[in-house]
């Protein structure tokens, strides 16, 4: 249609989970239907440009150097859940599973799609575990081969002998799945995973 | 989260078609993820907020008073196809059945949805009504009580008794449809816009 619109619509569908026809929808909507909206969509975006960044300990979202969870004296954040991203970290600070640290990777190990560890959030947690600050990591990574093979890297290449407890969170059945309905990884990773029954 | 992250996830949940998850996948790719993406957007939005507007006359986006299409002299804009939002016009457009001008209306009238006639473009159609410059009315309007709704206020309290052609798009079957599958007001449409078969 217009230069300034066809370069807004290339910027929209690089978002994620928007394609041609949401991201033509939201142009339209910001341009032409509710364009008052459009000052406060940038406004926001520009407020948590200067004031929202990554916690340099964990890579958690947070507005100064440290996120909410790594500054809270309260917590043991020694212990520390691996996820591969931050609503990953959210979904488990819902469940009220988990009341320690996190390490947030931004992403998995993915040769196919060239993602090596220079690519993930490895350096600071190199440095937490140099500065002696990790006591036990829980493993919160998917359930696919790029999920084990980070959870392999971080065994083999960070780890190594350090007196560290690994462990990886369990799969299987997900709470009200039944069998007939679970798909054939799912079901092989609940009959790995299987424990004695009491 | 953040208080920045959190307004600017109000704001994303206010786009056409982006829910709490869709909204908050963006805001963190924008923040954590690939935060060297959030400065191309913001200017693509302010070069497009200071460039892109309505065109005056047929309501379309344009990045000047009038769009592309009426200011083009090859086409007879008196001839008007009216549709409810700027990608009805671009489906159109890109089908190349209409070689003429548009009007759009951003809207349809819904007493329901407090959409009364002063919400919609009418006022520059009414101009464009009293400047003598339209000839014929093409309603490409929905195929539901809203759109029927909006045709008819455009023939009686616009058009009345002006010498205008007024017809409305074709509703029935769409191309590649079977009768199996269509839905019950699509097979009364096509029952009652049937044609003498030669």
């Amino acid at each position: 249609m217009t230069p300034a619109y066809e370069s807004l619509l290339q910027q929209l569908k690089r978002l994620p989970g928007l394609g041609y026809r949401s991201a033509e929808r939201i142009a339209m909507h910001l341009l032409v239907e509710q364009p008052e909206e459009l000052s406060d969509l940038i406004t926001s975006l520009e407020a948590a440009k200067s004031a929202v960044g990554r916690c340099e300990t964990c890579g958690n979202i947070a507005e100064s150097d440290q996120c909410a969870i790594c500054s809270d004296e309260r917590r043991d954040v020694t212990k520390v859940c691996v996820v591969e991203h931050v609503p990953d970290l959210i979904a488990i600070e819902r469940s009220g599973a988990w009341k320690c640290g996190y390490h947030v990777l931004h992403g998995k190990l993915s040769p196919i799609h060239g993602v090596g560890p220079e690519k993930l959030n490895f350096k600071s947690l190199e440095q937490r575990l140099e500065a002696g600050n990790i006591a036990e990591f829980v493993l919160a990574l998917s359930n696919d081969i790029e999920g084990q093979a980070t959870c392999h890297y971080i065994q083999e290449e960070l780890v190594g002998d350090r007196p560290i407890e690994v462990t990886r969170i369990g799969f299987g059945l997900p709470s009200g799945g039944g069998v007939t309905f679970a798909d054939s990884v799912t079901l092989r990773s609940a009959l790995e995973s299987r424990r004695a029954y009491h």
